[in-house]
């Protein structure tokens, strides 16, 4: 097989001053993986590695870059799913660690289990990965986007003007009083193919600004923020986690592909559902059994980049790329 | 629409003697469910009030019976869906609390939230329902399967047989090294229509006796433990978590539903599948949007119990009955 390799940088409106830097992040996470397949490596190195690019570049709210939860502390959460066995590690809510998605590969690994959450999870991934301190972890940008939101939260709270806390705020920014330049969707992902043929999948993210403490958004959650099968097809989600996990969006996109709909369709199809459903917004990656590499996102742009075996890399934001 | 509920206590290889307890908490769920739709409740009420019922029966492991992690400590997972809307609410995690069903139902109507985990999902818990603490929860059974299992842990460390961990029990058991009678997998969980024809699904658990510090099973996670949606039908799972997760089990059994299977080839395809593809065994309870309800289960038993409009009310636990 031709390797093949597509990765994310979130799904939501991206500012103009945050373009680059995030296509970049991309780019620079393809070329990592792509290197691993080309010499023969594992779908599942190339993702992890790439994920790992993505969770070190503090553009992201990955790893370094994660925002802040309503306590002004960093939570994180990552999945991996290896397609072939349909084996899979996850972690949630795990802090002081610089990867999270190498601790979701040692779940899958090391233990018996396919989720450990809170500072269990934390305890594992202390035994097999140096700490990492929250301030190592922690951007200038992160801070400012948390004094931000405590500002709007106040106010909101201050007139009552929040959104019913049971009410999808539909417009994939995770909460109803937080409209305009709020940090708060780019989640990473990748999705890759091996010589073999096998494909995997990776997902981490920090989640939202000013979350609740102990929220887990879809990122660690296997058929949500993820999934992975060498008969079906990979894919990995990013966008408002809420609505993602009501749909089970990764899941049904790969049933999609199952189905007979191409990689494009059976993206556009599931975002389309969740917009229509629930009224979320976000994107998705995906590989097909056959190699067939596409994204879909319904949110105003979508930093992604990929690779099919040794053409140059593609890459793009917007939707007209 | 008549209305339709049903319930199960776990699908494992019960002993005998906890089989009359095991249907008899069972039948009581369904009773307590089928009331409140019989007068005209929401299927979401239903749902929550049996599962109520199954985690204080210390007979369940959920709740009240809940079993012990590797730390002696009491982690509680549970769900709740509303098949209308697909708004749902989980807990993972969470100890000191009577009803984690509950704060499931707290997490979906009371915060933007899905899935709330750890101290932050327990530090929530409180600010709703009273403190409940762990003597009031743990059972001497659980305290006896968590000596016996130290104690094998312990023989099969020192003789080095404990299965890889990588590798899939694919007994039904959790672990390799625990066949015989190790309460695991009696997870609880509930399926009902309402007379306005909406679908709600609620599972909870107290995991697998030995499991590690912060591991969570599949009954928390929509599409893994539990999926409801009016158009489609509605599932709650039991069995062997990380196989369930790694399939996404409900939605599987829903998707069935979709593509035209009647609720008991629906449920049977989703378990064979299961067992094919990961090895591992469990047990599903269905409603379809008609209507029609239904279970199967590949392990040797599972409780279980259903009651349509004011029939008479169905039990059993055996694989002919």
């Amino acid at each position: 097989n031709t390797p093949v390799i597509i990765v994310h940088g979130g799904a939501w409106s991206i500012p103009d001053d945050q373009k680059e830097a995030s296509v970049r992040g991309c780019v620079n996470a393809v070329k990592c993986g792509s290197k691993i397949l080309l010499e023969g490596g594992s779908s599942l190195d190339a993702v992890e590695a790439a994920v790992r690019v993505l969770e070190d570049d503090p553009v992201f709210d990955a790893g370094h870059g994660s925002v802040l939860n309503e306590l002004g502390e960093v939570e994180m959460d990552a999945m991996i799913m290896d397609g072939s066995s349909l084996r899979c590690g996850a972690v949630a809510c795990i802090s002081d660690v610089a990867n999270p998605v190498s601790v979701a590969r040692a779940v899958m690994e090391k233990t018996h289990h396919t989720l450990l959450v809170g500072p269990g999870a934390t305890s594992f991934a202390h035994k097999h990965f140096p700490v990492t301190p929250k301030e190592k972890l922690v951007t200038d940008d992160a801070r400012a986007y948390y004094e931000k939101y405590r500002y709007q939260s106040a106010v909101s709270n201050f007139f009552n003007t929040t959104a019913t806390p049971t009410e999808s705020c539909g417009d994939g920014d995770g909460h109803g009083h937080e409209h305009g330049g709020v940090q708060g969707h780019d989640t990473v992902g990748c999705v890759a193919m091996d010589m073999q043929g096998n494909i995997a999948c990776a997902t981490s993210t920090g989640g939202i600004t000013g979350k609740m403490a102990g929220r887990v958004g879809d990122s660690p959650l296997v058929g949500c923020g993820g999934y992975s099968d060498n008969h079906s097809g990979g894919a990995s989600s990013t966008g408002h986690g809420e609505s993602i996990t009501k749909v089970v969006l990764c899941r049904r996109a790969v049933s999609n592909l199952e189905r007979g709909l191409s990689v494009q369709n059976a993206a556009q199809e599931a975002l389309d559902y969740m917009l229509q459903r629930v009224g979320g917004r976000g994107g998705l990656i995906m590989i097909s059994p056959t190699g067939e590499v596409g994204y879909a996102f319904s949110t105003p742009r979508m930093a992604w980049a990929s690779r099919v075996g040794t053409s140059d890399v593609q890459c793009g934001i917007d939707k007209d790329e």
